[in-house]
């Protein structure tokens, strides 16, 4: 049973007709080209120019409206300006088409009027039940309904979805699918200005498209970045998604008053929410192709450990170097795989993972087949990368080793499927296109002339293959607002909300969390300073007070913090002295006197935060306490919510991570403490979305446990029902 | 006036004469292609075939030995198995030859014996005057002499000066400039054992060498580190140095007894090191030979600062990225170069940097060449990245924009030596080789298809010229051994040689930082109980006493460092706790007694040390005490000596930097004397040889002074004249 949104999409993406709104006689407009093209390509279904002026359109009668056609029409291609789409999106809902692709800009990107305009347009669609694309795009490729919107020819048919931002980053990927492979393309879509159907929605529809192996992305933004996080993370447990962002550079840090969001640069959080999503992130323009070209091809490297096969030292030392750099491990080989290929390969040959043949195919390039094979065999080995001169051993040296080539490259191409594991070569004569190299991408072997090409096409495939490995354990990114909720913290936020509060004080934070489980210690409020005498009492040993204001949020500035009080004179006085200090500090502050806590003894200080990321909602902040989180920013980020094996993960990620373990002697901290108190603050988040950010700053661990010695809890500006469950 | 090696070399480069040793007329050997190449490729000297076995090889008469030939043989190539070429070499010098090209493997690769073979080979030669290329090479080709000894064909001729320790990879490099560029090389040298000529001085004579422009080089490992960057720093004021260098992950870290020792990366050192020599060091292959073609081509950026041209948005916001990651600066444009644009481009143009014409070149790309033309008339712009579609106006739309395209061709390649500024291009059409791209390139415009690649080129073009900028307040990596030498350290250092220590004891290492000028707190050696009770009457407030004993190095963990000591009894106590716990400790060590020295306050712990780096010798440390050293591993080498820029530069390049500058309220340290004590290291190094490491930790940092806590020197095992010499 498909949902409404698939049938849509199908209808789109599946037209039987296709109407060109806008259609022309000139072929310098786009009303021309995209009938030119649709006639060239051999689309199969009904195309009808729509055009007032016109009779006719490249030898197809042409009407004065989509409404004048009396078939049905599936969906419909604008390429009028922007001040004439409203009424003819109008008259296609009229008509029942299922799609509407506007390519005209002059919306959204040019700000606040144009956004108008663009919320016209959607809510016109939404009225007719009819799905947009674009605005502002470069259009839509159905490459297996035969359908090109986009005027880009000869678009190669493959098992690609592309989804792509900028319509020069697609000519991009086309153009080097058409020159450099076999592999090519299911449908591209120009999302442009995601007005209505989103990076996400598309995603949906390509996880569940039989045309479609992998799926590739370019992306300056996200609009929905936890709706993406979502579809992404179910589409790649079945399809592979690649995705280059750019965009880094622009996307500054926010400026915020606590240390969680001057520290949470987005670029970060989006890593790491695209790994745990499953998702091929890739740095370079230049592997982006390579990378769904090879996941899309070949089965994944399930152990990380790949086996290097050469002829000559420098590629074998530069593709070693960059598959380490990869996290990829080059193991020893086993022993009958090192006799095997003793037997074959001459004495001078290195047999040690890298093997190199040193020369040991010149005379005889079939050698490559059986080393193939043989290292293939080995169960330590996952995949295989061959680097160097494959395929030039005929333009070097005779023409019979060409044909050598050839049955070698006929071997090696049954082995992907005798072995399932993946093959992929490197070639320096890729540029001369022998015939050999053909062979081998026939078999989806994948073949490159850049070595770092290679490499991280390696790379992507054992990516994905642990990914797989692991994806039962990981947590999905969905939030269930308030299920945790306790009525008590709700009274204390709905409180502060109606007292028009923007942050709640640190006892009221501490008793959200103590509620909630975590290892608070117990607190006093004090509101004079006997009232602190007698509650420091009931406290063993030395306590520390602090001020208690809702107009001071940096206590210690406003030397509104005393430690280690040991006798009644030491508290009164703490007291008398925090409340001048404070008075001095801010005369208008509101003072409600002195909290009254335990002294927490030395330990390893750690600091916990959260806040509202633009793009992904809630996210999680763990680190060091100290200058390792305000100097040098070692610190780790998880959208919300996170498993307990997340919390786990971010201890470990970060650089300072052997503290926990203890250094100097002193022992491991209380590890399994931290997880759980991770896992409260996401519960929290979760259970309150009025709160904006949280500030755990700090707590102290111990051998056997933790203690959080300083909370805050900012609310949100507008806490009203809608800006607080949708996370953003 | 040339030198004498300057001389060998130019008569091997430029020979008037080649022997082919090994001559042959079986096509598969290499002694037949050698002369077939020499032949095809035109080579105007003598070419002189030997073999004892044969008549004539190619139409060319063949001698029996090299003796045999009437006239002077400038180069000799030997391509006969290993174990012959010891008397054919011996041969050649009797014969007056200038330099040997040695083909064979099986040698110094081979292990100790390959390594006693190599040695004999490079006496023998040294016995001769004679020099050696290889053994175990591709060979070498002067392109300027038409004398190819490798077999590679068509190599193009250019200004580009290659040195490679692969074969593979200098055929993939001269296969890049045959397929993409105008620019090719001046010669070729596969480096090979380096048993006799080093990497140093073939860049030597390529630095003076007039038909090079540029040097590039493939590096797995370097022989002579120190002399290699003496060498590079004096070429790369005149002519850059691209490298390549590869190995990194087989390279581990060396464990070492002290900190700095398990701390100094081999691959750090030569990071900062190449940095410092001018080299510019590439990461990835495919970028190898464009950085070293357009440094070739193009006059580099002085300023740091680039626009960047672009008709559509993808590529525009990736190279953004790309350049600010390379820490290029992307300029707001001045006012009247706005203005100009405007009036030139459409209305939903972007003028600001990044410049879009958005479509505004469709039906003119001459515009082009005026956008160029604007854009480097403005101040702030240093040089010009154009991305995009430029070259494929005419094949998108019509031939007649083919034309205005090579006009604007012409037009940007002259702006180049106008302006003197560069243009680098990134064509997403450049597999289809419009001719408007081969013009640029014969302006001297580098073209890519890549755009990771063009923007690697502005960055290249950025660095090169930044460093030229600041090249003046460099300082060289000559070490002046023994020059500020004092007789007083020296005869602590022989005194401990003839006993026999591997290190110095603390007072010992203290008294050679005194005498050099560093901040040492005087310090007392006490031999008993009241000696202690004495000596620390005669320091102001607490003193610290710590075990003197040649046989405890770490002196934590014998118990034999008490803090904090007040009183006579305070001080009479810890001597005795301290010499009971050492005893107990290590029975058999000799206890000398302890130090007596003050105790200083708290204050920001900084760890310096130095080390001998395998390949560049005397390296030195800095970091912060503590974590931040031992777990964040946040360090910053630099080769020494240096200078007290470098010194100053150190204490900015660590993460940990911001807390030299006052955290939370604490004054900033003394930075001065920091840089004057890394400098008294520096010196101290350089002045006795016989040290191999030194580790200053802590030395404390106060606002206006520091002081040095600890210290520790370790002599070279050997600290014999000789080793001690050279640093290594």
């Amino acid at each position: 049973m498909k949902d409404t949104m698939t049938n849509q999409l199908d209808r789109i993406f599946h037209a039987q007709s296709v109407a060109v709104i806008g259609a022309s006689r000139d072929d310098k407009k786009r009303g021309f080209q995209a009938i030119r093209t649709l006639l060239d390509e051999e689309f199969e279904g009904d195309i009808y120019p729509i055009n007032p002026n016109e009779d006719m359109v490249l030898g197809i009668k042409c009407f004065r409206s989509i409404l004048d056609v009396e078939k049905p029409v599936d969906c419909a291609l604008i390429t009028t300006p922007a001040k004439t789409v409203l009424p003819l999106l109008d008259e296609c809902g009229r008509k029942g088409v299922a799609g509407v692709v506007i390519i005209a800009g002059g919306f959204g990107e040019l700000g606040d009027r144009g956004r108008k305009i663009e919320q016209e347009i959607v809510d016109t669609a939404k009225r007719y039940n009819m799905r947009i694309i674009g605005p502002n795009t470069s259009g839509m490729i159905s490459v297996v309904n035969r359908m090109n919107l986009v005027g880009i020819r000869n678009v190669p048919k493959g098992n690609i979805a592309l989804l792509s931002q900028s319509g020069n980053i697609a000519l991009n990927l086309i153009t080097e699918a058409q020159l450099r492979s076999r592999q090519g393309y299911s449908y591209y879509v120009g999302v442009g200005n995601e007005a209505d159907l989103k990076f996400h929605e598309y995603l949906n529809y390509f996880a569940n498209d039989k045309n479609t192996k992998a799926i590739v992305m370019y992306v300056e933004g996200l609009r929905e970045g936890r709706k993406f996080l979502q579809e992404a993370y179910k589409t790649t447990r079945h399809k592979p998604i690649i995705l280059l962002k750019s965009g880094r550079s622009s996307t500054g840090m926010k400026s915020a008053g606590s240390h969680t969001g001057a520290l949470a640069g987005i670029s970060e959080v989006s890593r790491t929410a695209f790994r745990r999503a499953g998702i091929i992130t890739i740095e370079s323009a230049d592997e982006l192709f390579p990378a769904a070209e090879t996941l899309a091809c070949l089965p994944p490297i399930r152990n990380k450990r790949v086996a290097i096969l050469a002829d000559g030292g420098g590629h074998a030392t530069i593709a070693s170097d960059l598959l380490t750099d990869l996290g990829i491990e080059i193991p020893a080989l086993e022993d009958s795989t090192v006799r095997k290929l003793r037997e074959i390969l001459p004495p001078n040959a290195s047999l040690r993972n890298p093997v190199d043949v040193a020369g040991g195919t010149d005379s005889n390039p079939r050698i490559f087949a059986d080393c193939a094979r043989i290292l293939l065999e080995d169960k330590r080995v996952g995949g295989l990368l061959i680097v160097g001169l494959f395929g030039g051993y005929g333009i070097r040296f005779s023409e019979s080793l060409t044909f050598m080539e050839e049955d070698a490259a006929h071997q090696m191409g049954k082995f992907i499927d005798k072995y399932n594991k993946p093959i992929v070569l490197h070639s320096l004569y890729n540029y001369a296109k022998p015939h050999s190299l053909e062979l081998l991408r026939y078999y989806n072997i994948t073949v490159y002339e850049s070595l770092d090409v290679a490499c991280k096409c390696i790379g992507v495939l054992s990516q994905y293959g642990a990914y797989l490995k692991k994806y039962q354990q990981r947590s999905s990114f969905i939030l269930n607002w308030k299920s945790k909720a306790n009525v008590k913290c709700q009274k204390i936020i709905s409180g502060a909300i109606q007292e028009g509060r923007a942050s709640l004080p640190e006892h009221e934070a501490r008793e959200i969390l103590r509620q909630h489980g975590a290892p608070v210690p117990e607190d006093y409020l004090a509101r004079t300073g006997e009232e602190a005498v007698a509650l420091a009492r009931r406290i063993r040993g030395e306590v520390v007070m602090k001020i208690v204001s809702p107009d001071i949020l940096h206590k210690s500035d406003a030397g509104g913090v005393r430690l280690r009080l040991k006798t009644d004179d030491d508290v009164r006085e703490a007291f008398n002295g925090i409340m001048e200090s404070a008075k001095k500090y801010n005369p208008k502050a509101v003072l409600e006197g002195c909290l009254v806590t335990p002294m927490v003894d030395r330990g390893v200080e750690i600091i916990i935060g959260t806040k509202i990321d633009d793009q992904f909602g809630p996210v999680i902040m763990f680190g060091l306490g100290g200058i390792l989180v305000e100097v040098v920013k070692d610190v780790a980020f998880r959208v919300l919510p996170i498993s307990r094996k997340a919390a786990r993960a971010m201890m470990k990620e970060i650089k300072s991570a052997p503290i926990l373990n203890g250094v100097r002697g002193e022992p491991p901290v209380d590890r399994n403490s931290i997880a759980d108190l991770l896992l409260v603050v996401s519960e929290i988040v979760e259970s309150y979305p009025e709160i904006q950010e949280m500030d755990l700053n700090p707590v102290i661990a111990f051998e056997h446990s933790i203690a959080v010695v300083d909370a805050r809890i900012i609310l949100k500006k507008k806490a009203n029902g809608k800006n607080a469950h949708n996370g953003k």
